[in-house]
């Protein structure tokens, strides 16, 4: 087949898995986790059942996918973050750790009718997945590359530092607002310094 | 009736509530969310199951009654080690975040078979439970006295100290071993310095 119809046929299949994403996030937002159905969603996107039912088998399936979607979009705020950020290894992690901590504010404002029940249903596999893995690897390399330039202590390791890191500016979903979030960032960034 | 008779009563009750949690958490610990039943915890606790439903409606109330109970116990742990901690305010909180980072650490493990399906069912409640509102009061109250001794930053208020606090150590859960435990506490509490 030429090339063309393949790209033609790829977009087709991304605009399909993009209008199933979006219109089961709109749904979750607005009506919670239940609200969330097939059928509801081929309703409201227009795709017929069948043809919905090839690309998801389910709407774990889809809130999965969307749930994927979500962190990976995270990941390349981050990244471009990191390429705004300037040449300070120091610098670059605060910047990553404070764009993190928005990063969850906001989303925790989002989902702030159903973000119970949406984290409930999320946390099984949020550890596990591929994106938080990569989440994970990026918060690492930047807290290893401050750790080098002798601005975050080396004597735990950095994979450790990015646990820790990841679980306290989580507290971000319950600060009220961006001052708390930017106190929470600098507290957070003072566990890395050396102990005295 | 007679005071010695309602006595008999009550530990009547509590022996019944008890032997239902025990009975919910063993189930929970070794089979898994899906094996906790009416009928199961009836079967194996000789409570006929009429009585079990007069005490609790269904399961998911025999569970968060079985978490507050936890939790409860935690805090009684907490108030012991603050108890025996001299009276430096600074060892009095290093002392209690270390024994909750140690707490957190434990349950993962007893529940590690199962600990996501768990954490997923209790997340829904975790934040809003009294015992966890006790729990974050403690941590605060520590966080409060030493920031009056100097110990700790005073520029942040002891509330969003005690939740980057309670965040931080979750990160204890996915640790392997009392040492790297020690280095978490180790790093949080340094979070909670003044920042230079």
């Amino acid at each position: 087949m030429p090339r063309l119809w393949n790209e033609t046929i790829d977009a087709h299949r991304r605009a399909v898995r993009d209008a199933t994403l979006d219109t089961a996030a709109a749904l979750l937002a607005e009506h919670g986790l239940a609200s969330v159905t097939m059928s509801k969603i081929a309703e409201l996107t227009g795709i017929g059942r069948a043809t919905l039912y090839k690309y998801f088998p389910d709407v774990d399936a889809i809130l999965l996918a969307w749930h994927e979607r979500e962190v990976g979009r995270h990941l390349d705020e981050l990244t471009k973050v990191l390429e705004r950020a300037g040449s300070d290894p120091s610098d670059r992690l605060r910047a990553v750790l404070t764009a993190y901590a928005i990063i969850h504010q906001r989303r925790a404002r989002q989902h702030r009718h159903h973000g119970a029940e949406l984290a409930a249903f999320l946390h099984r596999d949020e550890h596990t997945s591929l994106a938080h893995t990569r989440l994970h690897g990026l918060v690492r390399d930047a807290v290893e590359a401050a750790a080098l330039a002798g601005g975050v202590r080396d004597d735990v390791s950095p994979d450790e530092l990015a646990l820790y890191c990841l679980h306290a500016l989580a507290a971000a979903g319950f600060l009220p607002s961006t001052v708390a979030v930017e106190r929470l960032v600098d507290v957070t960034f003072t566990g890395l310094r050396h102990s005295h």
